[in-house]
């Protein structure tokens, strides 16, 4: 039994998956990718081209599984304790709800619009366009703040009584807000920003986010 | 308890609801919804506006879920037999990977390169553009086809020893496929054709296409 975690750790998918291991205290690997320019192989255990996949030893060749919602709903079924998705049927899918609706809509626009304009051309060493990230900021976000700040609102977990994937899920995608140099504004969103700093100081995403800020903070300034 | 599907009978992702809940014997009630020119409630309901939305008194206000995969995980949880998701871990997480790949990439190009442009571009009075269609057909679908083809090759079914949610998602995009007047080439993906023939003489499979043929065809004749 050996696990290997195969992607960038700035990508908040990569994120979520290690995210989840923690909170299972599963030991694993973690093997950077380059999603922009993947080793040829690597195309043949993740068709989508999409980072993470995880490779375990215990799993049928070739080992390994692509995409993180997969990736933690198998380690859900191998390490059930802690579990990370509600019993309880509505709010199961409650939690598949958050974690699809972060996945696509807020990636797009934390992930896209903003992330990769601010932090990820300055890898890919082309020029970042602000004008992109601040229509992000001032016109796409705030609905989608708006929702999450409502749907977070007198809850300590936004699915059922325990920490779940749509945490993560919400959680990892507001990590890669902050490494684009952006604070929830406690004035407006005075739930949401409560919601994820509490997400943000468990130890679980504490260690990511030690990990990743200094390289962050370095990138920013370039 | 009294199950309503929101949505319009020829999207895969409504289909593929429809297919699951055939399977699980459960009566429903089908309320057709434009997606293109949704009620402004309906918003309320699907925040990312995606057809189908189960409606289920059973829920808590407002009793509904959206999105396809999740309302599929949540007829499993309530209605467990017979069994749409295999208990293998492995299996599972191979059948969630063709249900993600059917429903991102399989869709961008049958649903929306070919059944857009031939069919849903006519129901909007806008103009098709088949060379959209036939670019879709000669270069985005060959390598998909190529992959499922492997993958289908000496199984019955794609993922585990039963029908599953996976063969549901592979089988509802290629009904749009034949809605779009097209038929698998068996000479150059015989194993995809032959699977696909079997998935789709399921009586579940075999009720709805029954259904949706004669406006497709009248549609395609326009």
């Amino acid at each position: 039994m050996a696990l290997t975690v195969y992607g960038a750790n700035a990508s908040p998918f990569v994120r979520k998956v290690r995210v989840a291991l923690a909170e299972k205290g599963v030991e694993y690997t973690l093997d950077q990718i380059n999603p922009f320019a993947p080793p040829p192989e690597f195309l043949l255990i993740s068709p989508l081209k999409r980072i993470p996949v995880l490779r375990d030893s215990d799993l049928p060749e070739p080992n390994t599984l692509p995409d993180s919602s997969i990736i933690c709903d198998y380690l859900e079924q191998k390490y059930p304790n802690p579990p990370l998705y509600p019993k309880n049927a509505y709010q199961r899918a409650r939690a598949l709800w958050f974690e699809e609706y972060c996945d696509s809509v807020v990636a797009t626009n934390i992930g896209g619009g903003l992330f990769f304009e601010r932090i990820v051309k300055k890898l890919l060493r082309q020029q970042p366009d602000e004008s992109v990230a601040q229509k992000t900021i001032t016109e796409k976000l705030p609905p989608l703040f708006d929702y999450l700040n409502k749907e977070v609102s007198g809850r300590e977990f936004v699915a059922g009584d325990a920490f779940s994937i749509a945490d993560i899920s919400i959680g990892t995608m507001f990590v890669n807000y902050a490494h684009a140099g952006e604070t929830i504004d406690a004035g407006r969103w005075s739930e949401l920003a409560k919601y994820i700093a509490r997400v943000h100081a468990r130890p679980s995403f504490k260690a990511v986010i030690d990990e990743e800020s200094p390289m962050m903070r370095s990138l920013r300034a370039a």
